[in-house]
């Protein structure tokens, strides 16, 4: 497996150069970040060229089309889909992950209708250009009830979900918090296929009830209560061998990036250790 | 356009033969019945030979795949709905239907992912065939919170999710009954084309709020309140060359099947004149 | 039926502006052009602005994303085939269109199979913002032969292959000369649903056996052997109500844009006023 | 990995129940037989008995469905390929597959449009019982040209037409006289992911130029030239844990079922112990 970082849990670290330099400096093997943008700003060849130079992929990609709202929305977010699909392709990025909020204030039925259809066409633009689409189920119990209509929030209704889009190239993107607020354990992990999963998030979680848990109150990885060691080696078991991504959504903690990148280093030297 | 009838509004007319024989001599050009029990009867040819003898197509089957419940079920419903397709086929048959509950005991979302998959794959299986998956909108509005969860009952939701199935093939099963208590109009129907129709039913409703209007209180064609003129003109101007067949969901009337297929034809030949 | 022109058959027209002005004085009600060149021109507002100034539509573009070579050409398509889909949309276009070579260069089978993927993957592209696909059987025969290796020509291959490719707005783009150059009747016509025509294209052929009819020397409607007044009076029979656009692919004529279309009207209106 | 034997190669080994018993005596784990053949004999109850006493379970079944030819063929086979997939489906049996032959007599373009149209149908079929399909290329030369139009015989071809086949629960029937009749080597494993190989078939070949090879003359494994060992740890190293299956077309040898299982014992030995 590759360890990875997404921003989220490194403080501000800055430009996208200093995220990639001090990523690499840290260890980690990924990072999360948006390809467009990098080859907006470094030009194709410059982009892959900085990667390389500090020898870090892109782990993985935000589905930016809006699927959640309006028709409008989504295509008006189509174009830049297809670019940034485009330049993900180019710096041999084949990740691109969504979330699926628990509930919504839109009607859950055509709710449902519509992601359906959209998710399935935004898979098959990024399948197009070798890229899967993974979504994120997403446990805390808080948000079930933050809007009005409940939508989905565990593993095997994305499953469901995933079969019912039909599309090759859909899988899960697989957190570790959201894992552990579904109340899921190892063996729901050794169930799964390798190819179920497109990418996968680590964090870790106060030691609360499961249904007490916030979600943006996250702890560095191996500093909670999570099974993470469990985690780690139920996907290694399965046979996924992609990239582990830190995402630590959490207030400020006060500390410099270098900080935290030590402190995350510290976490995943330990869990991966313990494979 | 055609004229159909079904079982609904005729009383105890027997037997499939009966019904095809009693049928025909009052008109109707067409009966939905089930083409698997009328092979089972006559065999193959024989049924076909029996509509043929009385110039009566059947104009349309009922999915009997059950696609709202458990995993299980829907599965042991698939060998007799591949049987029944293949039944229909020899008939001539190219229409199935379904209807839509505007509500569901289960949860709403996991609901329409597992629907959404079930009945992709009728629509396939039916197509193989060369029959059209016909989906009908519920409009009453005592139904929608008959069970706990809103699914869908709109004309526009229905369009949605046959696009969101995204296979060929399925299209709307049009009642005037569904089409009056949501309270649209002929501009609706003149906004549709005429491969989105795979079927319609025809029948009437009491002067009542459509608030008020009860799923199983329905009256013949041309006895109520709804602009069955408007509804029939505006198929036949966009095209529709299909089947109407009358669907009265009634209580027992007391009349005999014969009082009620003369009564029918009545209300046909006086909205058909008016085309 | 909507009376539509092309470029072809029109000598050099010049710019868009002159060409929908023209269309317009010459009583055609639909042109057919790039949509993304006319935003481009004058702006979404500007073009549609100089569309409904003289009355007329965008009947139809052309897909410009190259579904039949590398997969690295038909990707580089994509970023435009998305914003092109948005202009068309933005100005109430709702048909595109591609040519089906009778012949490759490319095995046959794996050249059907990147087809189908790619066709299936613009169509949703295009689904998404209201527009169908046509694709064109091409059916003069001395195409046939001029690449290494059959592909198809009929339109009961087409037909096959829309279904094969199994998405929804899928349909025929259907010409005259093709529908001639296939040996095809207006039995054939008469066996269509209108939803299985996106557009038409009409001209006309030499009085020759249909085997030796070129491609490139068609006439104008009206002026050659095909029985076009059969042809439209099928489409018309079946509900067709959408463009006939004349493409007239001929060696120049020496006569002005003017003198052709007045000639192109002058055949319109003898075929129209036999409908 | 799983240890599998087909029928092919076993000689005459009689009824499922001594097909099976014998299979178990000599270690192996899986059979392929017709699911609903057993069940048809022993009941489900009894089959599933049969077999887990035994300790073997149904590694995968052939797809009878004929998507090769007529679609009044086709058709004919839907009802019992949904009997199949149940039968199988209650016997824990996830695998079918079909071979895929490099020629056709039909016309190739037409062929692979109703091929993958009726596959993908297949497919999804299979799918709602939990069955993959997988889709076997076919290496020896002499069939290339053994019938008029050539299709497919690459693994990369194949990998494509899964892909335009564009249903999850696809993928390779791989075959190691396949693999090397090809050309290909351990790196075009290495290349795959484990999901893309929804079973395997293992056997060998005579020391001769792979263009001279013959279908039906195939090697027990180990005893020929084919990298067996390169080829099983290649499957093991990317991370495939299903069947390895023997299947050895081959003239009879004049010897007995016990005599072939037991020297396809021994080539599994002598093989597996290598990985």
């Amino acid at each position: 497996m590759i360890r990875g970082v997404t921003r989220a849990g490194l403080g501000e670290i800055g430009s996208n150069e200093a995220y990639i330099r001090h990523a690499a400096e840290f260890g980690f093997q990924s990072v999360d970040l948006n390809p467009l943008e990098l080859t907006g700003e470094y030009g194709t060849a410059g982009a892959a060229e900085l990667l390389a130079h500090h020898g870090v992929i892109i782990g993985s990609f935000g589905l930016e089309a809006d699927w959640r709202g309006s028709e409008d929305a989504f295509r008006e977010g189509l174009p830049r889909l297809v670019q940034m699909a485009e330049a993900a392709a180019a710096l041999g990025c084949t990740s691109c992950g969504t979330y699926i909020l628990p509930a919504t204030d839109l009607p859950a039925a055509p709710f449902m209708i519509a992601a359906t259809r959209r998710l399935r066409l935004c898979a098959d633009i990024l399948g197009a250009y070798g890229i899967s689409l993974g979504l994120e189920f997403v446990g805390p119990h808080h948000l079930r009830t933050q809007w009005a209509n409940p939508t989905l929030w565990t593993m095997q209704d994305t499953l469901d979900w995933i079969d019912a889009i039909h599309v090759p190239h859909v899988g899960l993107l697989l957190d570790s918090y959201h894992w552990h607020t579904n109340g899921l354990t190892t063996s729901d992990l050794l169930a799964l296929r390798p190819d179920q999963i497109t990418f996968v998030h680590i964090n870790d979680a106060k030691p609360l009830p499961i249904g007490e848990l916030l979600d943006s109150d996250r702890l560095y990885p191996g500093e909670g209560a999570i099974d993470l060691t469990g985690f780690l080696r139920s996907l290694k078991h399965i046979g996924y061998t992609g990239v582990v991504a830190q995402e630590v959504l959490a207030p400020a903690s006060g500390e410099s990036s270098l900080e935290l990148l030590a402190r995350s280093k510290a976490g995943f030297d330990k869990l991966f250790q313990e494979l």
